[in-house]
């Protein structure tokens, strides 16, 4: 749905939330990238770089690295994949990643997981340099986000930050409610947020009274993995609500054997009650690959000793 | 106040809380940990070793490392300490950092704070092998600590944890909240009670009706260095109250230009409510060094491969 599809059906039911629009909002910035790429290449003479690493042939990964490459390309970085077979050993993965580490053309170094079993997806994150490490994993990543200084951060997070501070502004003082402890994304959520001086409480499966929880957020984000546990009378009228949740579930209702992805939250009912909401498919999830982008941009920016670029950091 | 004597007084008022005895636990915990290097002696004929840098003649410096020294003599450790003239260069600190990082007979370096101004206390850390960095400062571990993973604590935080868990046995469901959010004391402090399973808000001054979160926690953690901010009616009935603050305040009522130190909360109002409360000083305190002891056999174990250290990690 657009802006205007929601600001007009919003305006008939005044209990309707807006519904952000996570597809346009990640083509938005993808063009604020190409542009700041561009000027990058006119003023410095500087193409940032992305190389993808793919071991084996998953189906599901390599879509995923053919749409990160498409759409590096588009924002006008190199793209550079390496795609090695499935029973590549690991010494010889590492010394890729070491190459890669030396390029002084790859800004940005990521490896799709999963990987085959053989390969251990820590050791693999650990030999990449943190500052190329645009997937945000690497503990030296982590530690500066829990210690407030410049990092990689991962993308998810990254992108529902952009996301909530296009919808609201200043985020300062608001209360927001993270729901899941994950490393990938709850954890850095809640350090995001606090660095955006939010009041941030991290709900998780033992908490008590959660549905108590979650009606004092200001801002909630769902990151949990089940589908559909929150429904609307959780939600604080008004409040913005963002699900990176991703579930897919059976939907007889569009034929036998047919399957659909829904969200952490309960959608319908929750439309009822936010101020806006994140939909599944198409809230959360078309941000991560722009923040990839995003991610190789400021790596390039910080390895060049060149302002951060504007407007996409956390 | 002794354990007896804040149960006899309890059961003469319903309204007052159990004293937390900061000096009497750490001196249990130095006990044990004591216990655990006598053993680790016989059973595997090895000493942990603590190195403790000083740059320069600051007194109250000077009164914290020998305060170090003296205890970590007595619960059977070997000692280290390095005094270097204020004027000491970078390049020969960084020096001594590295045979240090080297010397198998050293499981824990502590640089003593603060140094000179010609000196940066980011490098120092950043200098100190992760592995024996027992003030839990450097920024990988933060980033383990952020990840889950075995990180060495900085001390503060670990105390009010074993506090915390002595006091409550398992912390898991339980309400914290966090008031600061410094990356010494706040932010490793929710760190913690997440991974006990605490459900965790951190608040600070952006925070709206902070009153109001403080009145949610079951436990609650004052490290903002504010002095009395947190008053009793901020406070749940029978809520467990980690005071981390160490104020210097005017008390005229010692005499002509006397103080005292007090701490975040407002001990005299406090007490009336919380089921239990540090006092200050007394309380936090005294765990800290007790602290950097068990970080330095948990360091001195991690090293040699040995079974963690019972009761003294987090």
């Amino acid at each position: 749905m657009t802006d205007r599809a929601a600001k007009a059906r919003k305006q008939g039911s005044d209990m309707s939330a807006d519904i952000i629009d996570g597809k346009a909002f990640a083509a938005k910035v993808r063009g604020q990238i190409a542009g700041q790429v561009a000027r990058m290449k006119a003023d410095h003479g500087i193409t940032p770089g992305l190389a993808v690493i793919l071991v084996g042939e998953d189906p599901a990964s390599q879509v995923y690295v053919r749409n990160k490459g498409t759409q590096t390309l588009e924002v006008g970085m190199h793209s550079y994949e390496h795609k090695l077979p499935a029973e590549t050993r690991a010494e010889d993965l590492y010394a890729l990643i070491d190459r890669l580490n030396a390029d002084p053309a790859v800004h940005g170094i990521l490896c799709q997981f999963p990987v085959p079993a053989h390969l251990s997806e820590t050791e693999i994150v650990a030999r990449i340099d943190p500052s190329k490490d645009v997937d945000g994993l690497h503990v030296v990543n982590a530690g500066l986000l829990a210690s407030g200084q410049r990092a990689m951060v991962s993308c998810t997070p990254l992108g529902c930050l952009m996301l909530l501070r296009d919808r609201l502004g200043s985020l300062s003082g608001l209360n927001a409610v993270v729901v899941g402890r994950s490393n990938l994304v709850g954890k850095p959520m809640a350090q995001l947020l606090l660095r955006d001086s939010c009041t941030v409480t991290i709900a998780h499966s033992r908490t008590k009274d959660i549905a108590a929880v979650c009606r004092g957020a200001d801002i909630l984000v769902a990151a949990v993995g089940r589908p559909r546990m929150i429904p609307g009378d959780w939600i604080k009228p008004g409040a913005t609500v963002i699900d990176v949740g991703i579930n897919r579930v059976d939907a007889p209702e569009r034929g036998p054997g047919k399957t659909r992805l829904v969200g952490d939250v309960d959608f319908d009912s929750a439309k009822e009650v936010a101020g806006a909401i994140t939909p599944v498919p198409g809230g959360v999830g078309p941000m991560t690959i722009a923040c990839l982008l995003a991610n190789t941009l400021t790596a390039c920016c910080r390895i060049h000793g060149l302002p951060e670029p504007d407007g996409l950091t956390a």
